[in-house]
């Protein structure tokens, strides 16, 4: 059997760098990531002169071996022979490290939404001022849309994959098939209301994560602004007023449930969408279709790297509502960026993932 | 001061019925109500040989006299001169007894579906099959559909009101404004993604009220089938096809907030949309429409007899997407039965709701 | 009927705060009450050039009129009659601000902890640095225990009222029956398992309070060293070291349940148990004795001011399992001071709070 | 490499039935288990003419193969070469079953609580009517308890291993090594305050898992009475009144918190008695010790097989919590029977639980 790739996580003390930790550590073709910290990230959590143990934030880790948190080094990450560099670091030390990264001759997954975006007219929704703007145009021209069931081939030889975000995969992989089969009324406008756990809005505590601002509650927020809009645009090929995406808050920790609302453009039966969905994910797996008008709920994703599809077609068989449920910290991110490494190194895209 | 009402209500057991029973004893004007059990309900929860108690289902009323339930008897109202019964009863018991409770010359309001739907086109939603069809179908004509934002005047002088469905009051009452000033595209279609906590499905355990079920999850249910949608569309006027709605099962014990998208038939600023919403509103008690861009919580209503109106315009000036959120056991039920009973009987609608 | 009472509340904007303007505006003997800020409040929140506003904190509150915040002044609290000032500030700002206050001849009600302790060796727990230690000292010294079911003498005349902690008052409340009965094996040792939604810990945002530690999940905290500890063994007369109490972090918003755990120094009935409990609270209206064997549920006293308490006797007679709850933000805090302050001023105790 | 064990499940559709069928389809050493129902169950769920499928009540489980049940018939059991039979039946049906289980040469580990009390005195606690009195009594005495920390031994050889309840594995886990260090003050009495999410109620819908009933909430129930008491006396050696056990309904879907209330016989400091936790521990891959004075939280230990351990002592050196933590699904029960089998087939406990 050959060797285990090396890997490290830079970022590993947020909610979906532990997940990754997880699974990179169970992962057969993989040696126990290395666990990298920003220097600036010092500080945090670090009680003693040492360094900082990842089991220290999150207790349950252990049991298991140590997870020292090491400063990033280029010099270091060479001597252990890394070959590929998780990124679950904020959108503006994605951007401003990727560069470097792909520079000292790694590969690289970013989980932020730094590189996911690639039209003109989507660059001022992260707004970041590049140091070198030449060279983070190219890199932006280079970075691939990992998201395997729809880019696999390019995922395969990308030196940058641009992990999607939660959201977008779970809109995205719903409107995929009927978009491609030509079959969505463009026009009339399509429109996801989208609720996802807190785990989504990341680890800092502020006044809208607090348990009591949460809990017995349910908000919209973001509507028609959201980031994750653009990359829908983006990969579906939609003008960005033929999609109209409400994001919600919703009382529970984890997972995303998108109900999304189109009309088609021609009459259709139940079981001719549902072909078109089966035929469509025929050999992806990670992508669960469900039979006509029997809807996935929440929390059959979680816990899983599956997205889950389902639909409801109304009795004028024009309108349609599908329901797509995933994992946010999974197939939303850490599992989905394994996939992505799955694809990148020639492996099935199942492993470590099951 | 003149002398209090009595009241009465029959099937106080349930959610609503404890909300009624909670707002009725402190309400100004109202005597402690009479509670009412169907002679069938006899065995139910009665531990001893004596009538059963309320307070022996719901502790949480202890502490502030006796709430002894007795069997419906036409007599025993009279004696007590009792003059408006609230039916908390179920769909088919309310559709049985209504008839009878008007013949006795009682006002009633029933908090079921029974006595919402008018149309032909909708007499199957329910399935009524009716002893007396032709007494049935006149009451039917009589019956008040009970929205006081829209039909103070009906309430008035109603023998019977029908109390709208929680979810259908979430929607019409968002919806009202902007389709009665004609600037809503109707051909288009409207969409409500509606949410509600679980105390919407009523008290009795089935495997989709087990907290395992519900927690940790979203499920959306009854697409394109919800019986409030056949309500939503006869008192807004819409088409079947017109109205797209979807309910989903949050979470959380009690609440409700729909999500609603529309295409405007010109392009409208949000200070107009803002100006449409105050001015119908301005005059009612129980609508507090937010500032333009300024959504509402769904926690903000609870345990208050509001319904809270926000919206969202999209840059083109045309896509709305307006949130409407309300207690589904108060202005989705006991609170608005409450505010008909002002209306009925001549009292400032925000009597004992408070 | 007399003039309404002039109140203020320093610290509207926290849990406490808010739930105290509530009552207030309800109360029928006071007016809508004065809403101060500290002089380092003005940033927190005020969006715009003019004065903030309660509601824009809290939009549950609109539709009832304004709530403008008010920097702290005593020349305009005397130019409106100001008489009593509601202290929800932190512990180290009522310390340093309640003598001034009694100096300027308002009565305070301090929903702090800064006044609740008086024995010298508890002196550490809070570690105030005293300005004017004298000063202190004797305010120290007549500070009231501001719990009405122990104290309501002293209440009556009181300048300054220490509104108990709400574990505390859980603890207090479930023992001082069979304590004051001599019934209870103090050398045996009493525990107090006590849990608590999460609006107890405040509502600043911390790792603790997010929603993702807290859902799913239970933990202990401060045991053998939380602050309450010492109120309940002065107020009880029990050596520290006969009260073991361990708090837990529930995942819920709001409300306490102890499970207190003790054994009797002779062989009792429940019966005999239960009549100790109720001539204790025979003529007080805000605690409920349950029957033998019937234990009060948390949510019962949710939006109450009902302190609920029940117990179940072990066959040897001697074991007792005594639980208490209450609504922290009620009973424990708000709902508790409103009380005192009926006493303070000569009312039934039950004005405003039902 | 050896053959694969074959092992069947009857009573999959319920909460520990479908993990352990989870588990047991990825365990390295055992075939996919054959699912199983009693003839009796046939009704329940089966919505066609054709078997009913697990994955019909459990939809999560799509995408990863079919899963039939299969009418228990010892027949078809041997034509496969089962060797083992898992039982996540009701008590009484366990009770029944076993023995003609054993007799057709299967060995059989029960989850329920059928086979774990040996004292007469605890004959009443589950009051079964055994038809055959004799081979009841029989097996009852051969009926290994299995808790692997404790019983390895003779779980290798058992022919019947009756898995421990949750409770009361999380509170012997606590408890085994200071009492085997005779260090507890037994006649002082032991307290555990356990509190348990809540599918440890089970999967029947009733008034008391009922969503609403639970959430926002927290009950004691069964005080004194509860039937794992038994099984904890036994196990430790405890007289029934040395131990006082109350368990609460927590409003969570999973996960077990015991605090635990002891009075050390002699002064002991907190490194000794970590020590004598970690020594006892020492070769157990399941059961992990925290740090002096740091205790585990719920949550660590949800989708684990771990029971998480931890203990704060007084400055008296003499009063002791403890805190254990395990999940009530796996540790508590599938994961624990899984733990069980594999003692029983000579391999490494943590097969297939990683």
């Amino acid at each position: 059997m050959a060797a285990k790739l090396k890997t490290a996580i830079l970022g590993a003390t947020g909610y979906s760098g532990l997940e990754l930790t997880r699974i990179l550590e169970r992962h057969p073709r993989v040696e126990k990531p290395l666990l990298l910290q920003r220097p600036s990230d010092g500080a945090n959590g670090n009680t003693g002169n040492g360094a900082l143990h990842l089991e220290e934030i999150f207790p349950e880790l252990s049991g298991n071996g140590e997870y020292p948190l090491h400063v990033l080094s280029w010099r270091e990450l060479k001597r252990q022979g890394v070959e590929l560099l998780f990124l679950a670091t904020p959108h503006e030390a994605s951007r401003a490290l990727a560069p470097e990264v792909i520079a000292q001759g790694l590969r690289v997954i970013d989980l932020s939404g730094a590189w996911r975006l690639k039209q003109e007219r989507h660059r001022a929704i992260y707004g970041f001022a590049d140091a070198d703007e030449a060279r983070a145009a190219t890199l932006m021209e280079q970075a691939i849309y990992g998201l395997p069931e729809l880019n696999a081939d390019c995922i395969k030889k990308a030196q940058l994959v641009a992990n999607p975000g939660c959201y977008a995969t779970s809109v995205i992989l719903a409107l995929a098939p009927l978009l491609s089969a030509g079959v969505i009324d463009r026009e009339h406008g399509i429109i996801s209301d989208s609720k996802s756990g807190v785990s989504g809005a990341g680890k800092s505590p502020t006044a809208r994560t607090h348990f009591v601002a949460v809990a017995d509650n349910l908000s919209a927020y973001s509507v028609f602004e959201h980031r994750h809009l653009g990359e829908i645009a983006e990969q579906l090929g939609l003008k960005d007023e033929q999609m109209t995406f409400t994001p919600h808050l919703l009382p529970i920790p984890r997972g995303i449930l998108s109900t999304i609302y189109l009309r088609l453009n021609r009459a259709m039966s139940g079981a001719e969408i549902e072909q078109c969905l089966r035929e469509f994910y025929a050999q992806k797996n990670w992508v669960r279709v469900f039979p006509a008008m029997k809807l996935p709920q929440l929390r059959f994703s979680l816990h899983t790297n599956y997205c889950d599809l389902g639909f409801c077609l109304a009795d004028d068989c024009r309108r349609l509502v599908m329901v797509s449920c995933l994992d946010n910290l999974l197939k939303g991110a850490a599992g989905q960026a394994v996939q992505n490494m799955n694809w990148m190194f020639g492996w099935d895209e199942r492993e470590g993932l099951q």
